[in-house]
């Protein structure tokens, strides 16, 4: 090859282990069958004008030597790379895992492969990121974080490559953007515990500064009217995303003089758990006496919260599976943008009182 | 390029977002400077004999539309994709992805990229996930668990290619394999108690198929006997890797007449939140009664347990970032072989009562 080197040399000592490992080639297939390359190709792909027997022969002496197709020199002949970048601001962490897994999945049974690259909200690397899947002819990048707020969009010298955001968002109007429906999963919380007869069902959530905070706390505030019941800014504590800050929450709701609540909707598994443990301490029975509903549907939260948790689910997995569907779309040359919501779950355990009533 | 064509067919509509984003190559770089492929190379690479204007000239011009070198090019040419493949059997879970930060922090740096797939304990999809790695010629495989106990080495067709084990191990003898030392850090955390003057030290653990449970049950038993103190059956009890087992083992422990243990050394994090939260159900206080160390330093667990847990750290990402040092050194032609347990961390915090000695 020709052109600038950015690759580290080549260390000393590794012809050896290089040569052990040379795969065979189509070069050794044509002359063990002693026909010219462009017949053990035509072999091979099962087009162009060969006897049966010929494209049999070839096609068994491939076989036998393990001849593998090298997808380097496919993708520098088609302009296509089968490879797929994506960049994570979330370390690998718990939002990006299920959404890597299900875009994985999905991308794998298209036989394309994924680099996996950690940004760790460093722009300086993630524009190194970007240059290296770019030179390695990357045939889109998928962008991913820890949080689903606003970024700035991410910079690539190269127009025309799909690029989606999901789990992440930005404001060029052109980006195609994947995020789980906040709102509707909290309206789906709420009104599931009006439903069970509750009136009283206060908001407890993490910092303001994060949209899906602003989002979920809007979805309680249409099931509330929907439902017929008031929403009081009493009822709604905004904290941070803790077991602790659910029990200081469930403090105050207990401390003045005015109506408990029955219900509690919160802003995340942790804060449910904390409320859970916090009520138990008082005294107090959940679902009996307050019903809990959380959010993420975390199991090392939910299923370890006495009583079991109810919480939404965000689908994570299958928002990445949506996000490795579309990016193929865009591959393909379909142009897509916009934000898109997909719809959450609701995963009803004991904490809710759905089961009490079941009885 | 010849070859069978193993790759998905292209569909229709593709070629102007592909042509769209077609990178400039060394021939557009050739034509705008009116030199020949060979001088743009040289005056890339900074080898060659080239007049010091003709390589500064043809280096802006690069510059200037944006020459990015195409990796795959020179993958071909070199017989060195940089790229390298990881096969996880942890679903993107929590083992695996400390250490895929630390793998592909170290990787990272050398530019080399990080195939991520996801085998889901599922021997024939591994197989396909190693021939398709193969075939885009990665320099190098790592195979991860969920747990570290012995698998089936890795089938592969081709000799000679690094393949290294992290936090998952083979009886092939020849093959290398990095795992935390499970027996050192239940000495050390056994021995921190002793230290402390805990005299009645239990062990309360998972299940027994698990390896890193005997290994964690022979540091606890050789830290007792280094301290003099007695390990009897009664106070070694295995069960699940959970918080409810957790809760029922301190109820066992408390249950007889016998003399009830003043610590507990846990299995893992989970077990260890179980038994503070029993421990204040029934009156009792950690670490004064009875003090408390973990194993995982599960964060989400470890932070959220009341007191906030002293815990054993395997240092995961520690062991992603040799598992990428020693892969580079094999790529490189370095053979490497047999089983590394790398050291695990003390993490001090207050269910073991250092804290209150210090005071």
């Amino acid at each position: 090859m020709t052109g600038q080197d950015e690759a580290p040399p080549a260390p000393s000592g590794r012809r050896s282990a290089r040569d052990e490992r040379r795969q065979p080639t189509i070069h050794d297939v044509a002359r063990l069958a002693k026909v010219s390359i462009g017949t053990v190709s035509k072999a091979l792909n099962g087009n162009g004008r060969l006897s049966a027997e010929t494209r049999a022969r070839v096609s068994a002496l491939a076989r036998q030597v393990g001849f593998r197709p090298n997808h380097l020199a496919q993708s520098l002949h088609r302009g296509q790379s089968f490879t797929v970048g994506v960049i994570s601001n979330d370390n690998f962490g718990r939002f990006a895992m299920p959404i890597m897994e299900g875009l994985e999945e999905c991308l794998a049974e298209q036989r394309i492969s994924v680099f996996m690259c950690n940004a760790t909200d460093d722009p300086a690397l993630e524009a190194r990121h970007v240059e290296q899947l770019l030179a390695k002819r990357v045939d889109g990048l998928v962008v991913t974080g820890r949080r689903a707020d606003r970024r700035p969009p991410l910079q690539t010298p190269l127009g025309g490559l799909p690029i989606l955001y999901v789990f992440s968002q930005t404001d060029d109007p052109d980006a195609l953007c994947l995020l789980p429906d906040d709102r509707g999963g909290a309206f789906m919380a709420t009104e599931h515990l009006a439903k069970l007869g509750r009136r009283r069902i206060a908001h407890v959530t993490g910092p303001e500064r994060f949209e899906a905070v602003r989002l979920r706390r809007d979805g309680w505030r249409a099931a509330l009217k929907s439902a017929g019941l008031a929403a009081t800014d009493q009822s709604c504590l905004a904290g941070a995303w803790s077991e602790a800050w659910g029990r200081e929450a469930l403090d105050r709701l207990f401390a003045g003089k005015r109506p408990t609540p029955d219900a509690i909707f919160c802003g995340n598994d942790q804060i449910a758990r904390g409320i859970a443990d916090a009520l138990r301490e008082r005294g107090l029975k959940a679902p009996q006496d307050v019903a809990i509903v959380g959010f993420d549907n975390w199991l090392v939260i939910a299923e370890a919260t006495r009583p079991l948790l109810t919480t939404i689910d965000m689908n994570l997995k299958e928002l990445g599976r949506e996000a490795g569907r579309r990016l193929m779309a865009m591959i393909a040359g379909e142009k897509q943008s916009g934000a898109h919501r997909l719809p959450c779950s609701l995963i009803v355990r004991e904490s809710c009182g759905a089961r009490l009533k079941a009885r």
